[in-house]
């Protein structure tokens, strides 16, 4: 059902220095940026490795303002990894898979993620604390 | 540098329970099992995907017991996600160039770590709160 390990979501203060510390101690290049206000985020998809299922990212979210998502997860946690997207090949196929093992699906329907992604989050109390994400990429890379 | 995101490592309390609900939900099978006794955990691999710069996993950790890396990092934070593993190429090579951009480094020199691999951790303080791993794999695969 998983495809690869999609990406890495890391919650951060400052957008523009988490992406010049991925690049220059990493080597990692930005692929992508994005504003999201859905989801109350400024992000930057760094590729991490092109594979034959798809390609691997680090997500750098820096939160719109305090009272979002990613705004409260800073505030609690501080920054450090939010969440963990694993592509899928069919998501509404894998969302129903999951659900009926009894995972909470935080969307019930996929809605729009990052580079024309459909995305879908699954509750983290179900999934051993970890707020997981699936993605089903924009068109097969 | 980093060649693909060689591994997720989530804490759990209950290795058994974790590697059921990972086989169960998203229909993960374990490859290797091993008790670390240097790094105070019982852990699993789970596959997530092959590719040719090397196969992603999920790595399940339970503590061996309260007072291990693991064991204080679940007495703090609960259950989720303690590190995230980057493949490289060298790992002396990667440790030596991230050390020079002023990155401290848990393990100055790699040490044995998962399924035959030499290993070698980042301080998350200078990782955005991230605790980073470098894993150079036994061998191409």
């Amino acid at each position: 059902m998983l495809t690869r390990i999609d990406h890495v979501g890391i919650a951060c203060h400052d957008l523009e220095a988490a992406i010049s510390f991925y690049e220059s101690a990493f080597g990692l290049a930005v692929v992508s940026r994005e504003r999201n206000t859905d989801q109350g985020i400024s992000e930057a998809m760094l590729r991490v490795a092109d594979a034959p299922a798809g390609t691997s990212y680090v997500q750098l979210l820096e939160p719109l303002g305090p009272d979002t998502p990613v705004g409260r997860f800073l505030a609690r946690h501080g920054e450090g990894v939010h969440h963990i997207g694993y592509g899928v090949a069919d998501i509404t196929a894998a969302l129903a898979a999951i659900g009926a093992t009894g995972v909470r699906l935080l969307d019930a329907r996929p809605r729009h993620g990052s580079m024309g992604a459909s995305i879908a989050f699954l509750h983290p109390k179900d999934v051993g604390g970890v707020l997981t994400e699936l993605v089903q990429a924009a068109q097969p890379t």
